[in-house]
């Protein structure tokens, strides 16, 4: 299949590009480098050192022999996101290119702006592009299970059968998320479920839970191949955070109690749920959903996990929850739309978790420590983004 | 009470500044004339002349004595905003400027990107111009019931108490509109309930039916004191073009087969609502929701009335609906809340018909009758937006 991945060079972006790449599909990438602008932002850098997206394309032509294509732009210019859907004419379109750092939306009102503007302007632009060259087109929408919040319902796959005084219909879940960023891909899904119903396109969102882990058998091929692997409060998810925390001999620091549950995922998960997606595609119309995430686990059992798992001595710190959100809440999620597609899951592993220490280890003199103290208070509404 | 209308000099913005200012209120209005600058792009013009906001003002205050003050800008230049809300310091800000129309969002896709970004953007602003001036300020913002889509089940209050898997949740009321217009307002939902949620701030969400009417006791008191009137099929809602239609000898164009139902509200009520939202205020930290109608008819049933009601005859044509909505659906709507503060609604009566018949005969020879016919087609992505 020919499929593009809008953010290809992003954490998740890049190594979904190697994997479909090896997979046998054509592909290629559109990027605009927002995220590493974000770097200079915050005074930060991927503790794993990246190529520039030439490089890393080059070096994976040098390895395979399978060509990557690129597109460099951003999706907000429609001129571009019109001329690069035009011109590679994919089957499918994988959408990872949003702002996606809840802590960044919530620096202040510009970067909350910034945030919502730059997702649902460039979302809208990739719907109207494939209704308008090809409709039969297969969009792949990345989302995030924090579009749900934590409802005190079981979370289905992001419709919901529902009864009320002796009726029912099918109606898309109701959401209540819990930062601008997770409010810009709730009005992304509220946009493609209204493409999908009047201009009859095919979608798949994806509700993807927290990403851990940082290498998948492509990206690992080669030093040039590697994917980033955030570190700091504001792009650092926590399990790839408390990791390194435990190497450079800090504490884990956990928001408030830590019972707050989340669904997580592998980072070769995800790029074999995105496989996945693309080869079996949506019908047309059909806005689909489905919960891309393994295992729930709350911030505390995350911690323990990591710091039974860590050669050194680690302590964990609860530090003030900087997030407004429920503690102690009640969390169960259906994640079964994957699986039935053929998603054999990584669960969390202490093999998992010894290669991440590894590689942490070996770049742990690139960590800015104070860089991992959360700055962003979300009951303010204005914050520094870096210490 | 000190209250600020954002969109002052629109069809229901002036009056309900007007009618704030009558009961006794201290109000002032906020505008950038977007909804004057549509007619242009469409060779359209209210039915019913009027004034500049600057005329307006001044003869209410020859009138009566009473200042309105005005502030001209865009919301979207936040700027402008908090110099707006730091300046006139109100209790309450009502915010109906917003791009009202589904037609003209549906156009193509600079109108839907505008539409959404205009929308989303300036009530941003405003959300952070109150949490960071004044957190107690009240804020009253239009939706509407277009938002809800047509669903299967009773639609509640803006919340809906579930029970699934035997458990249950007071949930946001799941919602599936029917144009990028009508989206706008949902994402603007979200993120003021997100807002109340985080900051503490305190909103009432107006889920509002089709307005009809023209006149209210204070816009009556002068000529120079109207609002606007539309007829045209982007900005005209049905029930006043149908009144049209019947004065100048056209057909009553009803979409489809015409069973597709809508809350209606008067507009007398529609500022009645709004002065009774002002005055009794929403908690601290609460997202209320009233849905602000005051009778469900079908569109055939609203073409039927105005047929029935005319002087002259009049014929009823089904033409190809342009819209993506389902006919022949469930419909019933609560709304109570508006009642319980005191609304005592004027249903659509001989009396209103009878009025705007006469007004609208006045004026009559200022309607282009090839604007009423619609050209925007919802399963296009593009379209011409004028006859």
């Amino acid at each position: 299949m020919k499929i593009l991945v809008l953010g290809g060079d992003g954490y998740l972006g890049w190594p979904t590009a190697l994997h479909l790449s090896a997979a046998g599909h054509d592909v290629a990438v559109a990027d605009n480098f927002a995220r590493r602008g974000y770097d200079y932002e915050m005074g930060v850098d991927s503790l794993i050192p990246i190529e520039p997206l030439q490089t890393r394309v080059n070096t994976w032509y040098q390895l395979t022999g399978k060509r990557i294509g690129m597109y460099i732009g951003d999706l907000c210019d429609a001129d571009f996101t019109y001329r690069t859907v035009g011109d590679f004419a994919p089957e499918a379109i994988v959408h990872y290119a949003e702002q996606r750092a809840a802590p960044y939306s919530m620096v202040d009102r510009k970067h909350a702006v910034y945030t919502q503007t730059n997702n649902v302007v460039g979302n809208l632009n990739v719907l109207y592009a494939i209704a308008e060259i090809n409709p039969d087109i297969h969009l792949v929408k990345l989302g995030t299970m924090g579009e749900y919040g934590t409802p005190n319902i079981d979370i289905e796959e992001g419709w919901l059968e529902i009864q009320h005084k002796g009726r029912t219909d099918r109606v898309l879940f109701p959401k209540r998320p819990g930062s601008f960023y997770h409010l810009s891909k709730v009005h992304d899904s509220h946009n493609i479920e209204f493409a999908c119903r009047i201009w009859g396109i095919r979608a798949t969102d994806l509700n993807q839970g927290v990403v851990y882990g940082q290498q998948t058998p492509e990206t690992a091929a080669d030093d040039r191949l590697a994917t980033r692997y955030d570190y700091d409060a504001v792009f650092g998810t926590m399990l790839n955070r408390f990791v390194i925390q435990s190497v450079i001999g800090l504490p884990l620091t956990v928001y408030g109690n830590g019972s707050q549950t989340r669904g997580l995922i592998d980072i070769r998960d995800t790029v074999r749920c995105i496989q996945l997606a693309c080869e079996n595609p949506a019908a047309r119309g059909e806005f689909r959903v489905f919960n891309q995430m393994t295992q729930a686990m709350s911030v505390q059992q995350v911690a323990e996990t990591i710091a039974a798992a860590s050669p050194e001595a680690v302590t964990i710190e609860h530090v003030d929850n900087p997030r407004v959100e429920l503690e102690d809440h009640y969390y169960n999620v259906v994640y079964t739309g994957l699986a039935d597609l053929g998603l054999e899951a990584h669960l969390l592993s202490d093999t998992l978790i010894d290669s991440l220490f590894e590689i942490t280890k070996r770049y742990a003199h690139r960590v800015r420590p104070e860089a991992m103290l959360p700055t962003i208070q979300w009951r303010k509404t204005s914050s520094i983004i870096s210490n």
